[in-house]
């Protein structure tokens, strides 16, 4: 009996859990939060990541450890890693969970990447935003997700605002400056490497974001393959220099044909979740497999999948179960303002097929602005 | 927040959570082992069906009840449907529950079965062996499953040995005499029924069965589409007969070409797993949304699949796992002669392609035996 240890009880362990049943695995998870969605589903112990006796308690009722959450603390990882089978592993863990390090990487391994400058002072700001230029955005190095810990300088007069906004956390999480990009398309790598090594990618997915939040992913996205071969050839490049064990997501910015990397999101990622009904293996599935060294699961899409975020609380269920690649998932979680509750998928055997779910869906759900970008993305790539 | 409670715990309601999870619901399982399966991935009730006290308690804490396990008492599930919602209804599962009643139900519908007679006494059974003639088989009406409580008499001077083994129970759980159909095949369709009456099929399966118990199932079943048809059109006026809601196999026998209706699983069966990865919405899903009086899902298939059952002991997973349609199900059980402890499903885009796995996990696994017959099928079917 082997149980798989998950540090964060969101619905990405959730969705873990559920999905290596089938293995016959079984879970733990830890979570600050007695009320994480994942208990629902697996047992938990209630701690901080940072607190070492809840820590070696999960440690002791765990044969390998993996994470739902980004954040936990490399200390903390470090320390697991010390004692029992830690994937990814810490290092990779720590260089993804900074913005400086992850970029810096990218630009080692000779991934274009927007102009970025970390920042340590008011000064340096200044100094930075000239040379950058405007617009740029000033981000928390570590800690930042779903685009907390961000601030947009139109010009250079807003200097100002962004270091009262986030100065205070140039001491302690840290601060980094980019170039805004004026994107045609956001993009996702989904990719999975086992344990010996093995590389095995989802089809390229596209992302849209509402106020720095995941709101569609649709896959395929309709890319020509030359720039889908070269996403994923960055994604197996960071993957091998990280020696990343598991699933992971590379957030990709498209300007003019150029792919340039954003960030590396070291754990199953939302724009993957389309993968549980489209793809032969889910992404949590194949996390798992990786995870404990088992063959890697097909990663072959059945039809085309658009995945939408339910950001706040849940719509109505009706329009999405009525239609036939409609499914649903509803995290269990109480609804809150700007928290993802839950999602749904719409799978299809064909582009005009899709289309016309999602128009079904986003008029039954009054949700045309949620679903209006896929649409016209879809009949312009199949045009 | 939805609670749905599932009397027994095995991996019938382990599954059912699993595929619920996704659609928000909670569950609750009663079992009378507190080691069942399902209480890996879901909070228990550990008592005995007869228990008002314990019946009670899981009445108090769930919104509506369903069944893993077919045998249930039919008063305690009355007791349930008198206070809270109950599906399947208890009338049906009743006459699910008694191979005479569903029989004679069958014929009441005009739906061919093989000849039977209830027998009361020896001397009944020696004159209904007369009748019927020779071989035929023996069986209990009432607690019978996976070939247990059943005597196959090849002549009649077995009627002795069958009423040693069996004449016991005529009193307490009644005893049927059914002709042995020499079948050519055995079929069984998986439906689905709503609330509202709306009622689907998956598409019919063809399955073998090894001393009783299921071995393999195939889907879609090589046969014409107007023997299919007759057969979904069996278990629509079952259905309908029965006011049925929720899911349900119809065991069908195919003799000469020609559907003689065995029996009526009152539940989700083993030989609709193979519905978790071959078709749009798994057995287990489609069944909470029929007890919750949410859409249907759709029953269309993705390719086509076989499902190879696991009897005693798991087998090695990695020549499953390894293929790209391998899909594998391990229940979390403790191995146990002629248990049924886990599944295979494996899935293909077409016929050639799936007698190649299957060939490749026979070989694999040492298992030959287990695919041959299926592969067999697909041979002659393709011819
Ligand atoms: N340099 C940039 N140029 C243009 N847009 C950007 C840039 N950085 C971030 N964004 C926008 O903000 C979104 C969120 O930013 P980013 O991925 O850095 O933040 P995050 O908090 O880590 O988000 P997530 O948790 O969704 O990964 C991006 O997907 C993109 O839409
Ligand atoms: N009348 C019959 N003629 C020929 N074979 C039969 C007959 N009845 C049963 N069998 C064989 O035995 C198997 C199991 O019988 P049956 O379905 O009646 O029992 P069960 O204990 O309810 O099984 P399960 O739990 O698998 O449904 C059948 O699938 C079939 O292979």
């Amino acid at each position: 009996m082997t149980t798989v240890g998950i540090l964060g009880g969101g619905q990405l362990a959730r969705m873990l859990a559920l999905s290596g049943a089938p293995l016959g695995l079984r879970f733990l998870v830890m979570d600050t939060a007695a009320d994480a969605c994942a208990g629902q589903f697996a047992p938990m112990v209630v701690g901080d990541y940072r607190d070492e006796s809840a820590l070696a308690e999960f440690a002791s009722r765990v044969d390998v450890a993996t994470f739902d959450f980004e954040n936990v603390p490399a200390e903390s990882a470090q320390w697991l890693a010390e004692r029992i089978p830690v994937f990814p592993n810490p290092r990779a863990l720590a260089i993804a969970q900074d913005r400086l390090a992850e970029k810096t990487m990218f630009r080692e391994l000779g991934i274009p990447v927007p102009d970025f400058q970390a920042i340590d002072s008011r000064e340096q700001l200044q100094a930075a935003v000239e040379q950058i230029g405007t617009p740029c955005i000033l981000k928390t190095r570590r800690l930042g997700y779903d685009g907390k810990g961000q601030f947009r300088l139109r010009s250079p007069a807003d200097v100002e605002g962004a270091w009262q906004a986030l100065g205070a956390q140039a001491s302690t999480v840290g601060l980094i400056l980019e170039g805004f990009v004026a994107f045609e398309r956001e993009l996702s790598v989904v990719a999975v490497r086992g344990r010996n090594g093995e590389f095995r990618c989802w089809p390229l997915t596209e992302n849209w974001h509402v106020d720095g939040v995941l709101s569609a992913s649709l896959a395929p996205a309709p890319v020509d393959a030359a720039l889908a071969d070269q996403a994923f050839d960055h994604a197996r490049r960071i993957a091998k220099s990280l020696d990343y064990v598991g699933v992971f997501a590379l957030e990709l910015f498209c300007r003019d044909g150029v792919l340039l990397a954003n960030e590396v999101a070291p754990r199953v990622h939302n724009s993957g979740h389309w993968t549980i009904e489209g793809s032969e293996t889910s992404q949590f599935q194949s996390h798992l497999r990786a995870v404990l060294g088992l063959p890697l699961g097909d990663t072959r899409m059945v039809g085309q999948a658009c995945m939408l975020n339910w950001i706040g609380e849940m719509p109505a269920a009706e329009p999405v179960l009525a239609e036939p690649g409609g499914h649903w998932h509803d995290y269990g979680k109480q609804p809150r303002a700007g928290r993802k509750v839950g999602h749904a998928t719409l799978r299809a055997d064909n582009t005009a097929e899709l289309v016309a779910v999602l128009g079904r869906v986003g008029q039954g759900l009054g949700r045309m602005e949620q679903v209006t970008p896929v649409i016209a993305r879809l009949q312009e790539g199949a045009r």
